[in-house]
């Protein structure tokens, strides 16, 4: 750096940082008004006094460089070994590439802390805006993200309040048919693995279940309903489990997504049943190569290409024009009949 | 940007980009000493001639600025798309993550444009190195990339020339102890559905395989090999129907990798065979959810997630240490039988 911009003997961001005992990092954000929403705010007194008794004055050249545009764009999501992802992943960097953003990737396990950290490196990186999938409907992160003024593009799962853009699935009108498919096969008592009730996903398909039972006549017994913890076949498998065990079990059981209904096919087989033969399975999200495990998957298929060109789209929309209306895309969804499930009139005893 | 540093009347990079006829990222790469081996020498020719007639002078300040650690790294695959990657992008991630670094990520489709212009985009946001599993074995970006001086480490591919650091898996080893399972399984014919030779993956494989046939005692029919043009199922289905039409099939068949066995799958069902009855297949990598395929496919286990971690390890090594000696790590392979492979004698005919 010139020595005309800053004189070597300045007050250096990182005086005011060590005077603070914090991280330079955190001593720039908590200085800047777009940044400090990510700092807590004790952090911030002790960075701003620190300042004042230092007499530090921002090095506002260096700021102007990097307020400016970066042409890069955040994509954050819970793992990208959950196989849903990989096509939204390509679909938000093949439309950003087109317009000549660059992605930036991270993965927060759905680790609150995690996330929080990808944040900061991410505004640190003055990304011009996120695509976000790690959404819980109530979601503190991507709150205080919207209120620092980085437009935000949910996809795959939305917040409650509805006051971020989102491209999602229609997961009512999925759950629905998957519920008109089971009863039309004959099945009466259907058990539901549900998804994590912290994510609109997990909750959309428990409440739509409820209803669209409702809708057919039938009432869910809540003792045929069990929750997991997490998207993944460890959990699928234990709240199979769960529901096998009861002295009188379902014949079908809908997953709130494929890799639930993965966990269910495992502990169907230790139990020795078959299925369709004794109980039908159904999924939810038609994921890459669920159509080669044994029996095919029936499941409920949603565009994820697709959803990330979208949610791309939208956001790149909101970059050319900030004052854009707040939308919510509903992509629709499909019922995909494989192997999976059969009339119950095939089961062997019960 | 305040009128000090660049007077309102200066020449700016703009006012030569557009004398020359070029975008302005274009006409930055040619005047920089970093970067100008992305740019056709005709095309900095044309920049140097526009800028001497304008009397343009850079901005040094604003060079010096970007010049620094962006503490960001590039992470470079063929597709997301394909369940190899996306333990590898983690592992990368991960350790990239623990060390405060950002990943940007992108996708080649093994397109050599859409490679340069990867390239471009992130030489000009001043990425600190790029972790690479896009290279052929002659790869002329990955040898420009080098030549700039920025760091690579190439993981799953490697280039021949043996001179950017890399980590891979012993295929060599891998490819020995599939047919040294498949001969003691008293197969003697055993086809090959090979990967891209531009590959080094693809070409390690097919060398290994000739190799270890002639160690068993058996010479390999160059009509049972047969080459794929792409690591796809689609191209795993053109080949094997090649195997399939032969008046003697092979009784066994080992693909290039488990994309290509799937191919396989595919047209042994279509003959109305049965894999493993009447033909065994072997794939490479055991990739994510091939356990649960049918049959479940015997294959060999490359670790894909310490794959990724190691490279970004040996990138952050190499950031800290530019002199470190080149190295290129291979990681032990282990053969996972499963379903797909049966003793010969359980063929029903032939």
């Amino acid at each position: 750096m010139p020595k005309g911009v800053v004189p070597k003997d300045a007050v250096t961001l990182r005086d005011v940082a060590d005077a603070a005992g914090v991280h330079p990092g955190t001593a720039s954000r908590a200085l800047n008004d777009e940044t400090k929403a990510l700092v807590r705010p004790e952090t911030i007194e002790r960075v701003l006094a620190a300042a004042a008794t230092l007499g530090y004055k921002p090095n506002l050249l260096a700021r102007s460089f990097k307020t400016r545009r970066t042409n890069s764009v955040g994509i954050v999501i819970p793992d990208i070994n959950n196989p849903l992802f990989p096509p939204m992943v390509r679909g938000v960097e093949d439309r950003l590439f087109e317009d000549g953003y660059v992605a930036l990737l991270a993965n927060t396990e759905n680790d609150p802390d995690r996330q929080r950290r990808i944040f900061e490196g991410m505004v640190d990186r003055r990304i011009d805006g996120l695509v976000l999938a790690t959404a819980r409907r109530h979601d503190v992160g991507v709150a205080e993200l919207s209120e620092m003024g980085i437009p935000i593009v949910l996809f795959n799962r939305v917040v409650d309040d509805g006051r971020v853009p989102s491209v999602s699935s229609d997961d009512a009108t999925g759950v629905r048919m998957v519920v008109d498919h089971l009863r039309n096969l004959g099945h009466e008592r259907i058990g539901h693995v549900a998804g994590p009730q912290s994510m609109s996903t997990g909750h959309a398909r428990y409440s739509a279940f409820v209803s669209a039972m409702a809708e057919t006549g039938a009432v869910v017994d809540p003792r045929d309903v069990v929750f997991a913890e997490t998207f993944s076949i460890a959990e699928g498998e234990r709240c199979a489990a769960a529901l096998l065990a009861r002295a009188e079990r379902p014949s079908a059981i809908f997953a709130g997504n494929d890799m639930l209904a993965l966990g269910c096919y495992s502990v169907v087989e230790r139990a020795g049943l078959a299925c369709p033969g004794d109980i039908s399975i159904v999924g939810f999200n038609d994921m890459p190569f669920i159509d080669r495990v044994n029996p095919p998957l029936t499941t409920v298929r949603i565009p994820h290409y697709e959803l990330g060109l979208l949610a791309a789209e939208l956001l790149l929309g909101r970059l050319r024009n900030p004052e854009m209306p707040i939308e919510a895309v509903q992509l629709e969804p499909q019922l995909v009949v494989r192997g999976s499930t059969a009339p119950v009139h095939l089961r062997v005893g019960a």
